[in-house]
């Protein structure tokens, strides 16, 4: 028989008590620690935590919820509780190139990205049939109506599929500042460059440009600030200088499917805490 | 004022209530929990902790050591329990190659590595001069005495010194079994090879007559059977094929001088839990 | 208009004056030096050489070797020439896991494989609906026939589609000696080890068991003697002792399919130079 | 009987026979190629080679350079032509951190930096004692005299013991646009910070600011423009966000010692080709 398990996530500043306060609290309404990570960050004072728990007899999660308010209210925490049965549902925005949604398909079909993908959606035809081997309904956008009127399209297919995370899988648009505001930490873009160097456009040329010896891609949470948004997964790979741009764009594609599908990873498993712009993420 | 800090480490079954327990334990006689890791090993049922947390007043061992010893009863825990202003007493045997042995000196003189050096010996008289300028006594012992003889003069100065762990960095001779035995668990050693490949002598000839495209080290407790013993902790570096045993030998030295240091920052901080054989480290 | 290229390598005991014979003698069949890669390996003594060369007027395959056949006699080399028009035809072989084969079929859609795969041979169905999307024709052997009798059915599908590399994408049956034999450096398996440790079956478990701290993926020629072929790439990644077998046999998977595709694509672009056992990849 | 050896540097516009052409030079004038690198950079049309040959009887320098000289002159050719046996003299100039000057004489006495280090220049007395071990005289300069003053009594040292190439080893004053202008291309500096990612002050505190996930260090030529230099080498390390500020500047350490190390390796092994401001490495 499997378990049901739930998560939280906690954030406050740090003060004494507080592990044996919210492990205490666990321990009372019915509650199993299973895993529990904990971090803090002296720079700034903050605590984060996150413990995931298996419920027991007894355990519901209004007692619960009723019994940390409390706890939360005491030590001015932020929290969220998380059912770990109920799977997020998670939008794929793509254009022309397929290596990230194959990358994310393939990674959920393998029972790794632990949600549910309702739906693909892009602004060209060229990826539909991708979707179609994996039995997504796929749909087309049509940008050329201007942005407004597009988006409002976008988000009337978001909304009729309950898509509770946006995941641009190099998807070629830049989003509206109002679009990312009402998404706010609900889009996750993949940039192929190492941020904060290389923003905008054509980061491999930048990179081939300046002679650097790493390329890179970074996952981020898009904001109306382009390229600028809360950092949640980077990597890069080594190059030599005698790899032309157009190996660079080749090599890039491998880290940057990696990327994405880490930071969508992390995303799930409610590992990410944001403080002042940017991201704590503790595994 | 600093604070006077306690690290515990917790081995046992895996089982419901655990972490309350041991949190519940640490909050109650006055402690404050500073940093928590924790890991269950599905595999084997195993549960693996590790608690940082400073004495707040009225915290003493003794009244600690006395509430813990019911709740390790209860759990049939393994524990120990470290005052962290007690610092070990690491002695560093060496032999002709100097590298890690100025790995480790410049990384204690950094602050790195928590611990006291109050001695380096040697079967060598080589590296005398670095011991002087770093201020640290050298001893050379005589290990044509024959190997009962020499390890006798060994422990001599090692009690002496009043050494609870002994690092081998590259030194040249091979333990007996019962100073392994006697030792066990408090010698480190750093192979040169990437164990379980290439066990025994000349691992970067045997390495290099194998093509590999990678070479490493590894850092292990010290067992009677040679290179064996459980590992702490590994890295490896890539090599081309154009690499000659020579080179092997000449970039293998910056891994096996991060490997010994890593090994020996895991074991001063109380990370390394043991399980048939094989470590957990945890951190 | 594109250039019609060639491949030449070469291999022989170091002399001197080798470079100068070998680039005087493309010079004045008319051949173009593009790219020129050479080592030599000094502890062996060995020189091994790759150079692309694009033909210009009146430059023919046939006065090239004429010419070329004086200079290999004089320093007694081992040297084969490729026309780079023509695409090595690549059958892959595989089980039930799909991510190597996968791999591979997106690789070469993209446009990194410079090969042709006309076939994929299983000994099980669960894969050929990845066949039928890529477009290329699926067979399935039955093993249960007796080792002989499938590897003659076998063979008969890599004649009929003249095949010249046999990629075993984590293909689950071990190779007769007599097939090795007759594909001798013909036939590239993936081990989900970081040979020479953790030979044969559950290398995973293996790994977990002894409780290293990376684990890795060996592409290498298959022989009779099972996982001990000639090592043509490799790679690893660090795992926490957090981690579960399942966890190594997921995390694997990543560095299966780079390194899979990595070796073959050593092997088409004429890299890989067999001395004594081991490989000298030039790149 | 060692060889005497030479190592020849070219770059050019792409054109055919140009290793037909150096070869044969080298050949014809008495010389037995080593080694031979070589790049050519599609996207600009340029190519870089790297030639090392021993001299056998009757070659001289004199010969070779008339020799060579109608080749340059045909292709339009930047050549550079190094006599092995004559070492680079090097200055090390610090400040207060010892980790990049500890790295560069350690390597250099373990015989990986092919150069002499005839003197040690530092604006502060700290690290007197490190040069006094490696039996090194050590230079205090005055930099509170001005910029003016003490750059011209730098020079003066520099001059007095012709040096050839500065580096910076982790120096903590911004040289003039002056004195970089003179020591055009013969003065290296470690950032600690992935450049062109946080320049200027206090990388590691921009870096943790940011939330980026990568931290690194670059070496590059000192140029009038502040950390805008061509760079030469870089490398990153994998930060966790349960990292502070301090552990990047205790973990960067790691990575800044061993890039110095490395673009002081690629300069005195004349694999540094310069194009537009930015290099390429030909190794």
């Amino acid at each position: 028989m499997t378990q049901h398990t739930f998560t939280l996530t906690v954030s406050c500043a740090d003060q004494s008590g507080i592990i044996a306060a919210v492990t205490g609290c666990i321990a009372e309404t019915g509650g199993n620690i299973l895993n529990l990570a904990q971090h803090t960050a002296v720079d700034i004072g903050m605590f984060f935590c996150r413990v995931s728990f298996a419920g027991t007899e007894g355990f519901t999660e209004a007692r619960f919820r009723e019994a940390f308010d409390k706890i939360a209210a005491k030590f001015s925490m932020d929290w969220q509780f998380f059912d770990n049965d109920r799977k997020k549902k998670v939008a794929v925005l793509v254009s022309k190139t397929s290596h990230c949604l194959y990358e994310i398909l393939l990674k959920h079909a393998d029972g790794e990205l632990d949600c549910e993908i309702p739906v693909i959606i892009s602004n060209h035809p060229d990826l539909a049939h991708i979707a179609t081997s994996f039995h997504i309904p796929f749909f087309q956008v049509d940008v050329k109506k201007g942005k407004h009127e597009y988006e409002r399209d976008l988000e009337e297919i978001l909304s009729r599929y309950d898509i509770e995370l946006v995941v641009l899988a190099r998807y070629m648009q830049v989003m509206s500042a109002e679009f990312c505001e009402r998404w706010d930490t609900k889009v996750i873009n993949i940039h192929h460059g190492f941020l904060p160097a290389f923003k905008g456009a054509k980061p491999y040329h930048q990179a081939w440009q300046k002679g650097v010896k790493l390329i890179g891609a970074t996952g981020h949470f898009a904001t109306a600030d382009l390229d600028q948004g809360p950092i949640i997964y980077q990597d890069v790979i080594t190059v030599a200088d005698t790899c032309s741009v157009d190996e660079f764009i080749r090599m890039g594609k491998d880290v940057e499917r990696t990327v994405i599908v880490e930071a969508v990873r992390r995303y799930l498993s409610h590992s990410i805490f944001l403080w002042q712009g940017r991201t704590f993420v503790i595994e």
